[in-house]
């Protein structure tokens, strides 16, 4: 063999230069406040700082850190600020941060048990410590005849119910056969968009998702779903799923899962619950509230990377009968074939959802239980609770302002009384000034501002300093 | 507001907890020889050693960092080591993880544009550089009418793939009404299994995805896949998508492209070409030849995380016509909508994609790209292909083995003339010895096996040890 070149990052430098990037991450934690919270760029402006073509020779590990200070910062809006109240809050935290960091060094593939076992069998043992820690049915854990799987996104998890959902109604024949048409799901009018996604992809359409009606809290209302199923059958058409929100994206609302529970047990329906920023609240027993009934349900997901301080991407979906869901998305073919999955003993969760490849996301979830414990989770979603239900009454009590919906949790949704331009020019001033940042949605067709709270550091001196801000702002309009 | 307490990192603690993980990294890289490449772990071994409930109060940090050498480690099969040879690579490289770790502590969602500019504009970025150092046509540049997007893997964007097909097949239909059966898909027979999958989840059903026969190299037969083209159409049926490969996951076929793009093109049907791992070949002009007829494709799918040094996730999609892939997964909900999207001079990669949320996942593509230069790049891949067609070599020379298949680039497909079973104990055996790790598959209904070289740290003196030791065990059959 001729002799070798290296262009390989050596353990030695990576130490040095690992040094420097831990170095500045947690300077930029340290300044974070002081930089403006939504990125001021214009559209093109990152792109127009980049050269036109990639580099023909390696450049120096500096100035690529450099320049994620000068290219790449200005272009960034600071999720992991404490001013930021805007969406819903994708919250990191240093363990979350350090376990992934472990992943990506380990750089495992953990599609089947054999390819790593310690990749599925942490992951399935840490997704059974959340059951009793957010008070879910025993039917989800991986003892019982459920399980609990690490996916990207409530999206994908959504719409791996939805297939389950598709196939157990159809004896398993769509996957075969495809869809025919006659499939109809549904879930509110306030559910999330992904919901009309995954009814797109998975080829029932987006027509048969059928969107029904709240109450005046923006909560489905069960007796317009039983309705609409019952209307649907005398069609000829075959109800199959409900998704119910437990925090719809909009204002937060409540379904009554006990009701729709109920319903599907009845009529035979698959019954998934997507509580995924606000089922995080249930790890204190005193918001578990917002998931009673959730025993019911055929399945459930939740994004420990929104409110509970692990880094994007890192969602839990729960199955009670992991055999449907496995039944739908089960391939095997021969360069994939191994004792341990032949064995019947082992999960492979390449069977559990879309992708093949799946790294290693179990790690930074139990760093961040172990480094908190359920006490220190606890404490912080009670914060975060607290300081947000400070700032409701804070609106309540400004005759300028008021709620635009119950605020059960960590979201106020609120209107100043200026109507929908004022709101509009509120939101831009407080948002170009870089102090924070909120954004909007629409409720009984007027724009509602929302203002959010969990962001990892958020205390309550941020939320003191907004609703400041936003009383100062509007007392210029 | 009452005072507060914090279970969070503090930026000072995270400073040096860090430091011991990126110094816990190194000294990984630096002993991973040592290791056996296969785990040794039973099924239950890792989570024996796992306490049954989540801690109530933190734990230190260190004690988390010691679990992964005494809890994690002997569960994990080391996809990083240099004697790995199995599957496929999932390579990782310093710049890739340090690049990794800075997207974890940003923490941004780039869900659209206007959530953080840059985390869209540096992917456009780099997907536009990535097009001429492929050699990939023009019309996948997003200065055309094309584009490019990171996904977490080739399984979902050969979906989206299909997907986009689906619906400019049916003018956009299937997406409202669903799907009727009639739609019928093509890949050859030695195609991935996520092509299955995504015929199965796109609601088209797995027995409409012909599998075309493959000629005596294992690549797709053209003139096979226009016969079953004309007979569906005879039958009512409507051929809507094509699959080629380049570079098949059991032996590496490549299916001859320009013949199947002629046949789509005549027939007005959607060309996907899939080039997971063999696509990175293209980085070097002598290679190139591997994606010959490219030129006609309407979408391509390559993973970096892979074969280019960058880890997991890192898939790159690209589609000629970005039109019907955003008109097939779009959704605007109000509490997405702004002036950035409704200026329509911006990309919003949630419309590109399954998921809605997304990390920054461009940031360890550029610093790879940055690193290693595209000369960097070319000498590694040049250089895994020079010593895995040595490897070819050596079998050829033994009389006790043989190819099994044409071995155009890095992987190796071979067996001991023994028979099934001799090949299934020499592989086991190699296996168990922790020296190195191979899989199978099965050519021609044989047992074979497959020497995959593509692991970062993978030079030739491991390949020249990989090759004395399969002898020395073939010896003992």
């Amino acid at each position: 063999m001729p002799p070798e070149k290296s262009y390989h990052m050596t353990p030695q430098q990576f130490r040095e230069y690992g040094r420097a990037v831990v170095d500045w991450v947690a300077d930029y934690y340290e300044r974070i406040e002081t930089l403006p919270v939504l990125s001021r760029a214009n559209p093109g402006d990152i792109r127009k700082s980049l050269p036109a073509e990639a580099p023909s020779s390696g450049e120096v590990f500096a100035t690529m850190l450099q320049d994620i200070d000068k290219v790449i910062l200005p272009g960034v809006t600071h999720w992991q600020s404490p001013n930021f109240f805007a969406y819903f809050p994708a919250n990191a935290s240093g363990p979350a941060i350090l376990g992934d960091l472990l992943s990506s060094a380990l750089g495992v593939q953990g599609m089947l048990w054999a390819t790593s076992p310690a990749c599925t069998e942490l992951e399935t043992h840490v997704l059974d410590w959340l059951v009793p820690m957010l008070g879910l049915p025993q039917k989800f854990l991986s003892t019982s005849n459920g399980g609990g799987v690490i996916q990207d996104t409530a999206s994908s998890s959504s719409l791996c119910a939805m297939l389950a959902a598709r196939e157990r109604a159809t004896n398993y024949v769509s996957n075969r056969r495809g869809c025919d048409g006659r499939l109809v799901a549904y879930t509110s009018n306030q559910a999330h968009s992904s919901l009309e996604k995954a009814a797109m992809v998975c080829g029932i359409g987006v027509d048969n998702l059928h969107l029904i009606e709240v109450d005046e809290k923006f909560a489905m209302r069960s007796d317009a779903l039983q309705r609409q199923i019952r209307k649907d059958r005398e069609s000829g058409l075959i109800p199959f799923f409900v998704s119910a929100t437990v925090g719809t994206t909009s204002s937060n609302a409540l379904d009554p899962l006990p009701a729709i529970g109920a319903i599907c047990r009845n009529e035979g329906i698959w019954f998934h619950v997507d509580a995924a920023m606000s089922g995080t609240a249930a790890l204190c027993p005193e918001f578990r509230f917002v998931q009673d009934g959730v025993e019911r349900a055929d399945s459930y997901t939740f994004n420990p990377h929104k409110w509970m301080f692990t880094n994007f991407d890192c969602n839990c979906f729960y199955v009670a009968d992991r055999k449907a869901l496995i039944d739908t998305l089960s391939i095997l073919p021969e360069y994939l074939r191994n004792t341990a999955t032949e064995s019947g003993t082992v999960i492979d969760y390449r069977d559990w959802h879309i992708p093949l490849g799946r790294r290693f996301r179990s790690l930074k979830l139990w760093f961040v239980i172990r480094h908190y414990g359920v006490e220190g989770l606890r404490y912080h979603i009670r914060r975060h609770i607290e300081i947000a239900q400070q700032f409701a009454r804070w609106v309540e009590q400004d005759d300028h302002f008021e709620l635009a919906a119950p605020a059960p949790l960590n979201l106020v949704c609120f209107r100043h009384c200026g109507g929908d331009e004022s709101n509009q020019r509120l939101m831009d001033r407080l948002n170009e000034s870089g102090h924070l940042y909120l954004t909007h949605t629409r409720l009984n067709d007027r724009l509602t501002l929302r203002f959010c709270v969990g962001q990892t550091n958020t205390a309550g001196r941020h939320v003191e300093q907004a609703w400041r801000r936003i009383q100062e702002e509007a007392a210029k309009l």
